[in-house]
């Protein structure tokens, strides 16, 4: 075997080893699917896996949701990776691999985890690069204005066609939260738990802002041309590259920048074009820029950091009141926030804690001592493997 | 008068009225300037203004240092703006003109105010746009790395060529703090008062990322042109831009966003490429992008910002060691900073005051209350001022 592996190998015993994506045609020219915003796409296909088997009573679904850069592909090694062109898979796991596997915080020895790509997305999801089927060509900005309420409406109509009414547990972070938060509203009477990591009920302005910049430097590329980048010439690689570095400064805090680079020198004039790269940090970004262009389209950059704009629970459900949204929600919630996140803050994850209490709700918030900023959730999974799994158990036992 | 203007007209009895700006040059093939990090400039020009007379013994020197984006012009009304084609100082008075004047914080009746351009700026002083006298061509990207270190010696010999020993105060605020604290530093003899305003003895690592972020914009720019776009051609507006946008963001708080946007909507599909403006916050930084690249020259905003990276006071007079470097200072010392700021935060402000207490010290330090960031000390004039004023007349008082 030729592949190149930096985490577990397939074999370990808490893995889920292999995976292979499916999709589902969820709408089609009989059954279009009406977006909130407006716009109707009359195709829309879901790319998702799953892992564990489902129980007998189909009461042991754990319905996981990605945020802005994710995909289906939560754990394992996807199968997949090389005839899909997806070659970074080749060298890593699942997004969310840490927690997800038997053994793991949630444990495919006892729960059925399903995870789908968002519509708007580049994975297998109908996205912007998706064929428009009245035109044959890509969509690009032709492609509707996507929501957190559209996501989360579309994974229960995949979820209906699984034969799956109601889900344990949602859980996500980031927009992933948004989403399981939304599912807590919007479905009150098919969601068990639900858990809401790093989110809150609405971005801030200044997260507004960042989003801005980052759509800003995409739509103002020379290569960007409308969008309509999909024919084989040069793509806005440059604008989705400076909009990723930017991003990735707000997914760490100030005191994990400083751990981990703080301002030691790496003199490297070949790094940059015509200025040298002189610290460590802007070596770690340009890297991280020039990785996210070899995975991401674009165009669903635009679309998904649209959504997570728009998200505003307190609008879509309480007429602008959160605490009147909240009454609405069924399930058993923990909110998790990290100390020094500081794109959805603790102060924001409070706020939301307290508009559920004040709705009389149930709900667990912890505030997750961490120096590893908005990203914590994705790597302090001992933490948050620990709380995941006790909250999960103790819905079960009760 | 066809102009119009959005404050103090200068036939205000607090304004300095009408300024002008006058230029020496400081360096020529006889006595090259030789810079910090090397290279050599045959020709070094510097702008600078002046406000109110400089006393029969030469005792009421205050020296104004100018952040990032500034200029000479710190107070009053450029006379000359039509002519040297600034046009936007039509609109509005020098950019602490709130500051300085007649009976104001930096009283213009007491004080000479001296404020210069630093080297490697695009406002009358020589920088990447000048002539290289070598080639008759613009420097571009051939000019030298200019240093904080390489702009306070400048200032020094301003100041010796204009027969200025010793000067009362220096005082500055983020970049500008930093010049003020490096004359403390380099020249203890001839600074009396140094007031450093929302800085610290040295940038962040995530305040390294955002400014690595922003000239990797420039620099990727396609009319970036490795720096030699002063043909005619098109600039590096877009990259410049989006520069501006993301720095923006770190000059304002969270709250203060909060508070002068929050998620107010303002759909106007023509003000954006495609996608259109969603939110106040957007329409506003897309704003502050298009004004800046108006004004200011993207190759300055490479070298002033690898200025502000590179500046290290402990590295540079203390061995790494800032309580070594701090025992230099002769200067009564005051550090300002802002409760919001994050860029330059109070808890940076308050190590460098630290340290210099443990050097034996005589320093103040205030953490203002403001909900502005890191832009409070150019808007917050009132606090700034009383405290400011305070501060010049206790030491002369003495």
């Amino acid at each position: 075997m030729r592949r190149k592996r930096t985490y577990d190998p397939p074999e370990s015993p808490t893995s889920v080893g292999w995976t292979e994506a499916r999709t589902l045609r969820l709408a089609d020219a009989r059954r279009p699917f009406r977006l909130e915003q407006g716009g109707v796409l009359r195709e829309v296909d879901v790319e998702y896996e799953t892992y564990g088997e489902l129980s007998r009573n189909r009461d042991n679904v754990v319905l996981v949701l990605h945020a802005l850069s994710g995909d289906a592909h939560a754990a394992g090694w996807d199968r997949k990776a090389e005839a899909t062109g997806r070659t970074w898979r080749l060298r890593r796991p699942g997004w969310w691999d840490g927690m997800i596997g038997p053994g793991k915080a949630i444990d495919t020895r006892r729960w059925h985890v399903i995870c789908s790509n968002v519509l708007g997305s580049c994975y297998g999801t109908t996205g912007p690069a998706s064929l428009d089927p009245a035109t044959a060509r890509p969509y690009g900005l032709r492609f509707p204005t996507v929501t957190v309420g559209d996501w989360v409406r579309l994974q229960a109509m995949l979820l209906d066609r699984l034969g799956l009414r109601r889900v344990y547990a949602v859980i996500g972070g980031s927009l992933g939260g948004q989403q399981a938060l939304e599912w807590a509203l919007r479905y009150p009477d098919r969601v068990e738990s639900c858990l809401v990591l790093c989110a809150s009920a609405r971005l801030s302005a200044q997260g507004l802002a960042f989003n801005a910049v980052g759509r800003h430097a995409i739509l103002t590329d020379p290569h960007f041309r409308h969008g309509d980048y999909y024919d084989g010439g040069p793509k806005p690689n440059t604008g989705l590259a400076v909009a990723r570095m930017m991003a990735h400064i707000t997914y760490l805090s100030e005191r994990g920048m400083h751990l981990k680079f703080g301002r030691r020198r790496r003199d490297d004039p070949d790094e940059a074009v015509g200025f040298g790269i002189a610290f460590e940090v802007e070596s770690y970004l340009s890297h991280q820029g020039r990785a996210f262009v070899e995975r991401f389209d674009a165009n669903s950059y635009l679309y998904i950091t649209r959504a997570m704009d728009l998200y505003d629970a307190a609008n879509a459900w309480g007429g602008g009141d959160l605490v009147r949204a909240c009454r609405r929600i069924r399930a058993r919630t923990m909110l998790m926030s990290f100390s020094s996140d500081w794109l959805y803050s603790p102060r924001q994850s409070a706020e939301l804690a307290l508009a559920m209490c004040r709705a009389g709700q149930t709900v667990t918030f912890v505030e997750v001592p961490s120096d590893l900023g908005h990203d914590a959730f994705l790597v302090e999974l001992d933490k948050v493997g620990r709380l995941v799994r006790a909250f999960l158990e103790s819905g079960r036992r009760s």
